[in-house]
């Protein structure tokens, strides 16, 4: 089973990248599911109807949200008739949406996790919890799990790496929007990276103009933050996954602007 | 000028990679000046008179530190008479110890800076405006500026990176002891990446015992963090500075692990 | 059925002050059941098992915890076999101790819960959602029930408030250690007060030694915080129920301190 | 020197309360100077220039802000020249308005000043050593000195009337939105209270519609916070400062509602 990856696209420019790479991407990789957080697709916070069906239609099978999950309002309208789209599954009762689907390979079936931890993010429910929970039941059905775990802090994510190693196929971490370069593979099978990073503006911060975020900093004024323009770049992870145990044999990061140009 | 910096040393794990790696790293790229950040070496928490001694015996020039600084209560004795040893500068007035160094490379000179950012840190004084200025005076004296941020976000340690693009030769990020993959050359000539990593136990959470933060972060109950054992791991840049301009010409990370052993 | 809680008891201080005035504040408001915050009472951390029996002589029915709970270590030893001492009840599975208490009083009970918030406070099980399912099922055996609401924000206490409104006979909040003057009877019958202040120092911040606070502010060096000496105060609140309804019918603030004295 | 303050007026509700009060608490106390803080007083977050005349017409010689300062865009545009209107002095460089006004009363002159604490706040300058430069040069020209701090938490805001006790005439806390009946002169001589609570709505969270809040603190969805409705209360705090020394000599708090009627 092999699982291509792209961390949170942000903004038209995020999705003109994608729409640049993820075709390549995928005719290197082969990918048999391609998941894509959308979490910052729309403008830089949240995901419209539109974009969850541009996204869909470049390529991805699968939408994975984080905290910016509910920033358009609009997706409280289509979430529940968007079969592919997930948020983190550790939203306390009360949200709308579900955390994970069940994605059909030909015979074989992936579960698709998405979690958000809790550590500089808000107090929803045990992501650990949940997540220990929900492997339990998915395992009886597949043993195909790919989490995308939604947090901040580098201790969490490795906490949720080393927790579930063996028990799913590949952790991978998003929110930072900077690509880590810790990708392995843990020593009970589970594919782990810290933060597969963003795909969208190169030159900004995560994605943002950086004039407005540095001048926030300096002065603490509130900002309207937009996304930034100019070069772009792509980012992900491509793991593959042994088809009888489902547990992880390779890892790769994948970085890709103009100055690493794909095929490097 | 050739700079050889060396992630947060965790615990007698981590000074014996240190001492494993540090000396083949030199032989390999031949720095002008050798970083090592300390913070964490004596038992994951702070540094004391002995181990800034044996750092500075194992190879580093200058030793950096961050959030750990006064873990060790002795380094307040020890302090102010290390003359390599600097913590970040941005420390309210009051404590003892200083934010930078000159140290000598032949007839040149480079300023190794420690800075610590605030966003899910403690309130301390602004790092930006206090490089801003400490840069502003330090440039009079020499082109060659070497800036560790030790902060947590990533968006504070990119907007230090594009607020001194140009103005000095590297900015560096730790403190999340994870190495992030996105090391580059700013427009302006800074060299740039958001975090180098940690230098000792491979197989922890950012150094210490994997259990003992699981189950912390499980049930929230108070546990003692032990520093893990087992694979070590070395994490640090090398960095190429133009010696007229003081400007990078090439920033490359390094990771030494089992699984990526030196000159693979 | 009447009820005095008093607040946080800080240090030795703190239970000096406890037994200066708990029994005149007994005999004055001559109570079915008394509760103490013990959370500080060990040296301004924590509760130690001798301690516990010493607030249990001087008058205390149960005695409340919050996030203090397990700074003591020997609390584990001793928590399982304290039939009196309860902790917050969300805290996640895993943790020792009870999260409330059904006290006889005659023929009759009065459930005593204690939870914490979560807003500036570490990320643990949900307080309204633990609270809404155990009053649930407390309600069917008495009307009586008192809940110590431990938590930073009064947001969040407010929330709490309006939240039980109807449903228990009070929410008394307790951990900042400042008396609050909003004690009211909601609409709905329960009594609240955002917080019900601390016992213990009159003249330190939160009844720690001010100086070092003061200094800890100034530079963010680390300081080992020592309980104020000094003159004494004693804050909590008396609270009388509705013998059918379990509705409160009156709350009224304690503070005893020499500038305010009892029976003033 | 008489000071009338009047703690966060919320929303129309909160402006319609000071309305309704300002007047009659200024025929009882007669203060020479009356402040009132403003940073909720338009639709629940900031301040308009409307607003920002109508509340020195209902009455107030001085209005002070806090975190919500910016919220209301306009603001940038007329505070520079609004006289009276004050933002806390810790904000950084490259903030507009000032921190502090000198007010003349006859021949006297009071300085009435506002700061932010850092505690659960976000990073801005240090307001202890901020009002301890301020502090030492007002001095100079007057002994009569108001302090409106705006902070979070109960440790920070005791520990700056503390660190001014005997410099300044008051320091009185807002932004929890809660009265603290901790109201005291400490033993230099400045009249302290932790937060002297808000003005607006009695039957809300923080002035906040209550069911909007409690949602959000059960589901963490989004929410568009609305100013409650309904009853009305006014907060605040009465202080009588010698002539002389500048030192004051009462503090009274001041807390109106339909339970708690005016001359009660
Ligand atoms: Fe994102
Ligand atoms: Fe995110
Ligand atoms: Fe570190
Ligand atoms: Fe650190
Ligand atoms: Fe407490
Ligand atoms: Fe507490
Ligand atoms: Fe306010
Ligand atoms: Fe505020």
């Amino acid at each position: 089973m092999k699982i291509l990856f792209i961390g949170d696209v942000v903004g038209s420019l995020g999705r003109d990248a994608l729409k640049d790479y993820l075709p390549k991407l995928k005719a290197k990789y082969m990918p048999d599911v391609t998941i894509v957080n959308g979490e910052n697709a729309a403008g830089g916070k949240g995901l419209t109807q539109k974009i969850y069906h541009e996204i869909s239609e470049t390529g991805a099978d699968v939408i994975t949200m984080g905290n910016h999950t509910w920033d358009k309002k609009e997706i409280f309208e289509f979430i529940e008739n968007a079969p592919n789209l997930i948020r983190p599954v550790n939203f306390p009762e009360g949200n709308p949406g579900k955390g994970y689907v069940i994605h059909k390979v030909g015979k074989r079936k992936i579960a698709i996790i998405n979690a958000q931890g809790r550590t500089f993010l808000p107090p929803i429910d045990c992501p650990f919890k949940a997540l220990d929970e929900l492997v339990t039941i998915i395992k009886k059905e597949t043993p195909f799990i790919f989490v995308d775990f939604h947090a901040e802090a580098t201790s969490e994510k490795l906490a949720m790496g080393w927790y579930l190693d063996g028990r799913v196929s590949a952790v991978v971490g998003t929110h930072t929007h900077v690509q880590t370069a810790d990708e392995r593979i843990l020593p009970e099978g589970t594919a782990y990276i810290t933060d597969v990073g963003m795909t969208g503006p190169y030159d900004g911060i995560l994605g943002m103009d950086k004039d407005i975020i540095i001048q926030r900093f300096l002065t603490n004024l509130p900002a309207r933050f937009e996304v930034a323009n100019g070069r772009e770049q792509c980012n992900g992870v491509f793991i593959n996954v042994d088809d009888h145990s489902g547990k992880a044999i390779a890892v790769k990061r994948i970085h890709i602007s103009e100055e690493h140009p794909l095929f490097d």
